[in-house]
Order: C-alpha cells, then structure tokens, then sequence
C-alpha cells in the first residue's frame, strides 16, 4: 500500500492522480491533499477519498469555511500550510503537481522528511536541481518523474546501465502555434494559445508549450533527472505526439515509449513503478489506426526560449530561477491579456541579459534571483 | 570472455557475428564455426579467428582439402560434423545462424551439451519450439534471439515484469512486393523478389519476406521465446522498418526499440546481453532525417502464408513442420525458376491440407512430417 499526498490536487494532473488512486483502492491511498481556490472542485474531491486526513488551501479564509464544513479533517493553508502537509509522517510518496517555482520548498521540505517524490513541477528542478538532487541523495529518497517525456525516458532506462546511454531524445509537439511562422506569431490571443492539439492540460503549461519554454524546462529537468549532459539532449519535433521520448544506448539500440495523450499512465507508473497496473477506462494505442508519425528537427530561431534554456542549463548559476521567474510572470501577463505572445520570450530573454548573475548560489540567492526577475517583468509591464 | 561457435558463419548472419565478435576482441571469441560450400569466404575468415579450433564443411571432399591446407584445425563434415561442433565443450554459446531445419539437431545438441542458444535459426522454433523450450529448461540454457523483431521484443522487456505483458507487436516491412496487388505478383521474377527494400539478408529469407511466411515464422518464434498466446501477437505492416518491433503492457505503455537495418546490432546484444557494447563503425538513427514512419494493418487475403503460420501455431502438433518443410522447398523451387511466385503459397497450404495430421507428435514424428512435406512439394514439382 503506498500513501500518498497530493499537491496541486484540483489541477489537471492533482484530478487525475485522484481517478489512478482511487481505481487502485489495493494498492494506493490519499491521505493529505492541497488546492488553490478552486473550492467546489475540491470539495467533490474530498468524498471521494476515505483515507483523506489533511488538506491544505491557499487562502486563511477558505480554510476556516472548511474547517466547519469537514471537522474530521485537519485544515492548514498557504505555504506554511504546505510545509506542514510536507513534513507529515502519514505518506509514502508526495505526488507534487504544483505549478510553477512554489512547488520548490514543499519538495525540499518532503525530501528531508524522507518521503519519496513523484514530480510533475518541473520548475523545481529547473530552478534548483543540484539542491532536490543533493537532498534525494543525502536522504535516500527516490525522485520520480510524471512529466510524460521523463516518464518514457524512464521506462525506457529500465534493464539497461547507465553508463552504456548515449542521449536522450525529447520529443516535442511543438505545441499550438507549431505551423505559424515568426510573423504569423504576432497576432495570436490567449484562446488560440491555450488550444493544444494533443494534450489537454493547464493554462500555464498550455502557454510554456506553445513558446516552446516548456521543452526547455524539459532539457534541463531530464539533465537533472537522469544525471545527462546538454550535449547529449535532443530534442526532436513529432507533432503526433505518440513517441513520448527516447533513449540512445551506445550500441545505436534505440528504445522509445509510445502511447496515448493520457497523462494517467505516467502518474501511475511513477506511483506503481517497478510494477504496471491496468490503467482503467484507456484504450491500447493503435499504431495501424494513426498511419503515420512525423519527425523533424526542433528549429531553436523558430523557438528561441529553447535555446535560451539549453543555455541556462549549460551556464547553471542563477540563471535557471531568473528565466523561470520571468516566464512565470510573463505568461501570466500574456493570460490576462497584458502582453503579446511574443511580448513572453522579449521579456524572458530580456531578464536573463539584464540580471546579475551568480556562479554558484546558495537556495537564499536563489530565491532573491526568482523575486528580482518577477519584480524585473512586473516593473516593465507598468511600464508598457 | 565469451566463446562462441558460429553455424553457417559464411551466411549474412555469421559474417556480422564475425564482425561483431572480432570489433570486440576483449569480450568475444570464436572457437569454432561452421560452414556450406563457400570455400573461398570460409578461408578469408578463417584466418581472422584467432582462436578458432574446430571447423565444420558441408561436403567430405572440401574437408578433406581444408584438413590439408589448415592442418592445425580440427576438421569435421555434414550433420554429424555439426552435431560434433555442438557438443565440444569449448564454447560458451551456439550462434545459429543455419537456415532451415537443418539447424534444429545441433541446437538440440548444444542445448544438452549445457551451451546458451543465439538463435537466427528460425526453423528450429517453428517446427519444434516445445522441445526447444522443454531442453532449455531442463539443461538451464539461455535462448536469446538475434532476429531483429525478436531482439526488439526482448529489449523492450527489460526491466518489466512478463506478467504485465499484454501485447508483442511485430513490425514487417511487407517485403519486395509489399505495394503489388496480388493480380500483379503473378509475373514477379525471382531478381524481383530478392531485392528487398530495407534489409540486405540471405536468398531464402528474402523470399520468405516477399511471401510473408517470414513473418508468419516470426509470430511463431516470438510465441516460443516469450510465452504469449497467438491472440496477443500482432503483426504491423510499417514500410520503413525503423521501429523493429514493440511490446504492449497492461497499463497500455508501449516500448519499442528502432534503428538503422544493421543486424550486427541483435547478434551483439545477444551475446553481450545484458550489457551494450559500442558498435563499431555505425551511425546514429536519426530519426529528423528519416522524417516520416507508416503503420497499417496486416493483410491476410493478400499474405495468405501469415494467416497459415497464424493457423499452424494455434493448431501445433505436425502442422508447423509440414508448413516449414513445404516453404523450404517451395521457397528453393522458386528460386530455381521451376515454379511461379504464387505457386509457393499454393503448395505450402497444399501440403498443410492434404498431409496427415499428428497432434502431438514425438520429435521423431516432427521428422517424419517434415520429410513427408519435401515429397509431397518435389512430387507435385515433377508434375508441373
């Protein structure tokens, strides 16, 4: 039985972390959970979880409506709250599906608490990976992957040695904006941003997709995870969206994960791995069915945040935490309407040449490099 | 340090197998080998085997001649000869790269002797995989496959339990005739049908690619070697052969393993399994380049020997060896110009209708049927 606390919980990974768990009652329980605000989710969420005994939420208020509306559970919020939840003994494994640089702390803090992490926030290894990969080791926690790229790379490293791969080749969607040019890109809006031809996901991500960062974030999480250099991570466009990633083995052996747009099969097999369970309501892929896949390099002028972030990851320091500040910002803005969609990578690319850099920072400077790079867009947004 | 004794090491397969084992002097060497009636290739590898000790011909005369031209081999002739080579005690693995049936009795023999099978031999499993498999567990050898699609398959089960297995998918080419109808195979010639579009292999198995009865061979071995029932292994056309075949598990994952159309790849995985040794002198696939991968169903009106090996693995006992010696003959009355393309496949499924039926038959009995299924095709040959 392995225990489970889920952050992000009413986000699109949190929901369907809740469908794999609950249709495996034998072998996964939900015993604490975080939410935003969206409190009529989370409150449908709650009755189906018999083994729920924490929750935290983003705002005091929130939490003392619910306080009386469910007085078995315990009730915490905001990031102290999430701290909290963190460092609880109840669970095995925190299944993090914050978005966005907030999801930092509660890894660290769960990590040092000895419990085992399945991440689908990225962020936290973009901006801090020597950090969560320092603490795994010094703790002895194992450091899953959910995103679907690492998921597949991880699948597909099972049964082979390390020191016998090559490369990691990411594949990459291209996202909703794959077949405008440059120029086509000037006169996007959001509606058009957020409609993702393959995976239904969040805003942000949906956004992170479409200017590539994203996959950026991906090249330098898979550095990371899998302990691969930047020239020996590709990524390759396959607009179908079937071959979730590959590895290349020194004997030219290429071994690929495909499967269906269901981000259920990697949260599940980060919660079941080394084992795989029957993932419930899916259908097999059907290769005959699809008929073709295509592949094409990934053009680093068409996506320059891509080859901004191949430069972060290379550069370490604190340029990581100053472009994922940025993005955050900026692709916020470009979601309430403030900015351009090419208006995210000016301001992000932007950041990164202005702000000071630091070679070897600690987790403060860190967090001073996140804050300086938000207060960088912010002050440039008013300015606009 | 791994010995090997190499069958028919003039064919493709032991050519590369002699490639792959000389690139890699400090893991492999070759103690003995056998070949037919290539004189004049035999003699070109012969002298690069260092440590080559023992050597099998097809024809008493030619092995008296190489006795006296290489007088420090040991030197033996026909199926006696390669039933002497499988049962030295200098090797540590068989590579079987024989064609034909003629290749089961010294794998029988190996396997006794207590030596790990890499088998390219398909034959061997076709007729008489339950011996095959019964032998190996008795003597506890290792069976590893070095055909492509089953190599595939066996990588791609790494470091995954066999029961969360749900699915093999067999890729095929299609062969030289894949975009004929079957109106226009009737004019086919045989220079016609040994130009295969993607692998460079020997004569008979081309022509058992051009038929698909190849194929049909694969289903049959990859049921032997990994234990799944006929109803969960499928056969994908996809024209390119760059994805060499894929596994399905319970949670609907897909692994699969691509590369370039260079079999020294399985023949070295199979003899340094679990390891990857570098491949020497060979490219990267690249995928970018490659651009476009197709998928389509199997087709069983036009490939009738696929749906007959399908029917033959199902129904077991003498069917397979009848089927297997009736496309051996056929496949060589083909290339000998007596018959026409077509007239394979209507004298295999002859042979599989008219010849008596055996359920479960001794190994004797597989004998005898494959004997009864050469008459049956030459007399029907004498006849046309």
């Amino acid at each position: 039985m392995k225990r489970c606390c889920v952050m992000g919980v009413t986000g699109s990974i949190g929901v369907q972390t809740v469908d794999v768990c609950t249709a495996h009652p034998e072998a996964f329980q939900i015993t604490s959970i975080s939410a935003g605000r969206n409190l009529a989710q989370l409150r449908k969420l709650i009755v189906q979880l018999p083994h729920l005994k924490a929750v935290c939420v983003q705002e005091e208020a929130d939490c003392l409506t619910l306080t009386r509306e469910f007085p078995n559970l315990e009730w915490v919020w905001g990031e102290a709250g999430l701290l909290r939840l963190s460092e609880r003994e109840d669970y095995d494994v925190l299944v993090n599906a914050l978005v966005g640089f907030v999801g930092l702390k509660p890894t660290l803090k769960a990590i040092e608490a000895g419990h085992d992490i399945a991440l689908a926030n990225k962020e936290t290894l973009v901006v801090a990976g020597a950090f969560v990969n320092a603490a795994c080791r010094q703790h002895q926690v194992a450091l899953l992957p959910i995103d679907s790229e690492h998921s597949a790379i991880f699948q597909c490293l099972q049964g082979n040695r390390r020191d016998q791969l090559q490369r990691l080749i990411i594949t990459a969607s291209g996202g909703s904006f794959r077949d405008l040019t440059r120029e086509q890109l000037k006169g996007v809006t959001v509606k058009q941003a957020l409609a993702h031809p393959n995976w239904s996901m969040g805003a942000k991500i949906t956004i992170d997709s479409a200017t590539m960062m994203n996959k950026g974030f991906e090249v330098i999480e898979a550095h990371w995870l899998f302990d691969v250099d930047f020239d020996h991570i590709d990524v390759l466009i396959h607009k179908e969206s079937v071959i979730h990633s590959l590895v290349e083995y020194q004997d030219h052996a290429v071994i690929a994960q495909l499967g269906t747009a269901d981000m259920r099969l990697p949260i599940q097999y980060a919660l079941s791995y080394p084992d795989r369970l029957p993932l419930i309501n899916s259908q097999p892929l059907d290769l005959a069915a699809i008929g073709t896949l295509h592949f094409a390099p990934a053009d680093f002028t068409r996506y320059s945040l891509l080859g901004l972030a191949y430069e972060a990851g290379r550069k370490q320091g604190t340029m990581p935490a100053v472009m994922n500040a940025a993005n955050e910002e900026a692709n916020a803005a470009f979601r309430e309407g403030k900015i351009s969609f090419l208006d995210i990578e000016e301001l992000v690319i932007d950041a990164c040449r202005t702000l000071a850099f630091t070679d070897s920072p600690s987790l403060d400077a860190i967090f001073e490099a996140d804050h300086q790079a938000r207060e960088f867009v912010k002050s440039h947004l008013k300015g606009a």
